[in-house]
């Protein structure tokens, strides 16, 4: 079921056998992650999807502020209402589940040059930044399971943000990031070869 | 020496067993990644170096823009010029080799709503997002080679840019993204468990 390929043979059609060496699975895991635009119709198993969102929760943040949330959804007959006229919505009601990835753009804690003064709520310096981890995360795990899923847009595009925010009702502070549509794929979609060792400076640019 | 955790044991203090399926061993890869602050003196061999950089690489980018350029640094002289007064100094200069991870915030494309004109330079809406998972697969091939390193916010404080863009030569429309110390582990620094199902909504908010 999980078809990971090996390191070395990333690029080609067939899986390949699983190396028994957990850095090559791992180098493997993250060179076979891809976009997967279609899906079965088959469900996810609710102790893979667990395992997906504690992929998730394990990305570091900015001085461990941890501001992800999920919403979770399945139910296609809100995706309208939800989504908006979003270009990815075929594939949003095509997949088994959407993960709606939220980031709470504020923070509560002390002011940085006065550790013991009272916490305030202030806006976040990395939050943006801990968000793209949090994605990649999930997105590596949804490869590992043998499911795929495909990182859309949500912030910072206002247009799509604010049907999301309204149908969730999400807090104040807080924006849906991603929106990520997850399933068993339906086609053959290949991880693209993008090493490059020009984009590698040694000692200055 | 590559001491990733089982799954189910990722808190412990020893390393465990390594989990024949692959999707455990990326699982145990995820939950085991740690901040490590301090290094011994061991250089990392140039093969696993050139594998963290094609982890790196892997990432996805908004429209496969790929904005990415990594400066790699090992000689500790020149860090007081090119990391000015960072308070990360003493790990860096303890590091085997110290990781600029560099974004352009430009792309160089035809207008969105016109894909037939002539391509022109312009902001890239996305180029943090990308940056974020490019700098989370770097560390997680790090955690599977038994190496350790910390994520050191550079970009968007631009007392800590100044520098490095200055020192290293950057572009223009590239900056320093972050700034991530690599080295084998001196210490047992051990990773959080941040697992909270009160972080996962269903439906809605």
């Amino acid at each position: 079921m999980v078809t990971v390929a090996l390191l070395a043979a990333a690029c080609q059609t067939e899986p390949q056998p699983v190396a028994a060496d957990p850095a090559e699975a791992v180098m493997a895991n993250i060179l076979s992650r891809k976009s997967v635009r279609s899906y079965t119709a088959d469900t996810i198993p609710a102790a893979v999807m667990e395992n997906l969102l504690r992929a998730a929760m394990a990305a570091p943040s900015g001085r461990n502020i941890q501001p992800w949330s999920f919403v979770v959804l399945n139910d296609t007959s809100r995706y309208d209402e939800i989504f908006g006229d979003n270009h990815n919505m075929s594939m949003f009601k095509q997949s088994a589940v959407v993960v709606v990835i939220c980031g709470d753009t504020t923070v509560v804690r002390p002011p940085r040059d006065n550790p013991d003064a009272p916490a305030v709520q202030q806006p976040s310096g990395t939050w943006r930044d801990d968000m793209g981890a949090v994605t990649e995360n999930l997105l590596l795990a949804v490869e590992a399971y043998g499911l795929g899923a495909c990182w859309t847009a949500c912030y910072p595009y206002l247009d799509r943000m604010a049907p999301v925010k309204q149908a969730l009702g999400l807090p104040a502070t807080v924006v849906p990031y991603s929106v990520v549509p997850i399933g068993y794929p339906a086609g053959d979609e290949q991880p693209k070869d993008k090493w490059d060792p020009s984009r590698i400076h040694y000692g200055r640019w």
